[in-house]
């Protein structure tokens, strides 16, 4: 995997921040708009399928710069109402404008919880709602409650679901770069520091070789269904390797699909599949397995907020390996993980 | 340049924050400790020169993990204070006390001005306080208050000098893909956020090919005299076109001195050297030159805090650019920029 080592601000006397947005307040919309990936999957959704839009109402939460609006504003939609509670909603009203379609799209600053919009029901909601490991500072909750208040009885949610897969893999190399790496510090020992940062899921981009197991869904949402609280789930998971080697980590990613498009429109943040800015999701076991072809990892994986703060994501997987051979150890482990 | 696009979290209509440490508390640590242009510069300034801090009394301003800090204990310091205003500093703690240093290295959590060491005067004073174009969001400025504060007359700084450096490139491959950009966004005109794009220095990486200037000192720091005030700066500047080319962007970087070592010490950031983690700062211009071998660009380049916000920086820039012959138009821009 690439050593792109993510960055944070704990650092320095005085507030020495090192995000990214402390100089560059536009990078995060180019780089969402230039992952066409994603993008193209929201156009193409829309654009090709007028017959859905026409004429239609529609609700773009989390509207950001306004590109989804706009696609539903070309999709023939008779009105798009979009709704954002960050700043760059006076972009989006500037950006409507110079494209001509303030006529058709109107831009509300303000939670989705909060605000109140001119019209009693919509019948579409669009929304890009999607965060690191599908649920990490996600906008789900929100399109549940825009979805509960508004939608029509046969309104349309685009996406309308999300699954999430498990799989294992083989990262010898970058797990001692990022885990191994503390425990020699030029010369000096960090394992305190070490300890919390295996706690840490490591969002990252995995070549597809890597990967040494099938896949297993691990969540499967309905979006028109889904309720607040199947956001915290707890799944069984059994994945088989697929050739003999060694398993340093569990890997998570999300997959999308747009169901009600005429000809249902899907893409992937998984290693299979083109890069997005969602990468993949990493949990580096303490243990590294020595697998055969055809062995079984089971476990159980939980997720919910963390206690006491709701932005924050605790992960539990527990597995067991057990090999055919005596020869190799049983392994299982209790690992305990946080998305903060 | 490579288009690793730089993040912010003003986006999504929940908190849906693309801060980097948003998913890394320890990323910006790994990535400051990894960066051994800069690492290996404390290490070789200190360690070195057992000479000069053996037993001396060090403070260490804005200590991080402590790194340096235990350098100087290895280098035979007497004692070592640590100031951190971060948590960080917790781990710091317990990394000081798993090396075995704890007797001769002491932590304080605070900010440099509100804190009270121990001691009424140091003979050393280490920091990293450095930052993106080497004053954006830096810890120079507590670095002088410490020194004002605590510095022994004959004390020592590491480091000591500090220089900007500033000079043109031709970039308009790069240029397009993070301007030009916004002309078209999947068929959307985004000018209202090209305007903004253009005013926010770009902190990437640059190919040395891509410069065509030579280079020409903006700012130089003797960190023993240096003042506050001196820290907002307005230097002229002449650069001299080193072949027929075109220049898209001025390009500024920074080097750094330990002069007080036996043998100095130097590292630079600029695109002639190693990479570093704080790159270079890159400056576009509006309008492009077509500049032939030995001519030059003058000008002036302004920097100071924001009005009303001292984190940020506000830099000008003006230039001139007089060609040989009249058949190329003269060229002379007034451009604002805001480090936020």
């Amino acid at each position: 995997m690439p050593g792109n080592t993510k960055k944070s601000a704990d650092s320095g006397l005085t507030a020495k921040d090192y995000y990214f947005d402390s100089y560059s307040h536009w990078g995060i919309h180019e780089e969402m708009l230039k992952d066409d990936v994603r993008t193209l999957s929201y156009r193409d959704a829309i654009m090709q399928n007028p017959h859905l839009f026409r004429d239609k109402i529609v609700l773009d939460v989390g509207c950001g710069t306004g590109i989804l609006s706009m696609f539903c504003a070309r999709a023939g939609a008779k009105h798009v109402y979009g709704v954002d509670m960050s700043e760059i909603i006076h972009k989006a009203v500037q950006i409507v404008e110079v494209n001509k379609l303030s006529d058709r799209i109107t831009l509300i600053q303000g939670k989705m919880e909060e605000i109140q919009l001119p019209v009693e029901k919509v019948d579409i909601i669009v929304s890009e709602w999607m965060g690191y490991f599908l649920l990490y500072e996600s906008m789900l909750d929100t399109v549940l409650v825009a979805r509960d208040r508004y939608l029509a009885p046969d309104g349309l949610l685009f996406p309308d679901r999300a699954q999430i897969q498990l799989a294992a893999i083989e990262d010898a190399d970058y797990k001692s770069e990022k885990i191994g790496f503390w425990d020699d510090v030029y010369g000096f020992d960090f394992s305190p520091i070490k300890k919390d940062v295996w706690k840490e899921p490591l969002v990252d981009t995995v070549d597809r070789i890597a990967v040494n197991t099938n896949s297993c869904v691990i969540l499967d949402l309905d979006l028109k269904t889904v309720k607040k609280e199947d956001l915290a789930f707890s799944s069984p998971f059994e994945i088989t390797a697929t050739r003999n080697d060694f398993v340093h980590a569990f890997l998570a990613w999300f997959d999308i699909e747009f169901s009600a498009c005429h000809k249902p429109i899907k893409f992937s943040t998984g290693p299979f599949s083109r890069y997005t800015h969602w990468k993949q999701t990493v949990f580096y076991t303490h243990k590294d397995l020595t697998v055969k072809a055809g062995e079984y990892i089971r476990g159980t994986i939980t997720c919910k907020p963390a206690e006491g703060n709701h932005r924050e994501l605790d992960i539990d997987i527990s597995y067991t390996f057990n090999p055919r051979e005596p020869n190799r150890e049983p392994v299982s482990e209790d690992l305990s993980y946080r998305m903060c």
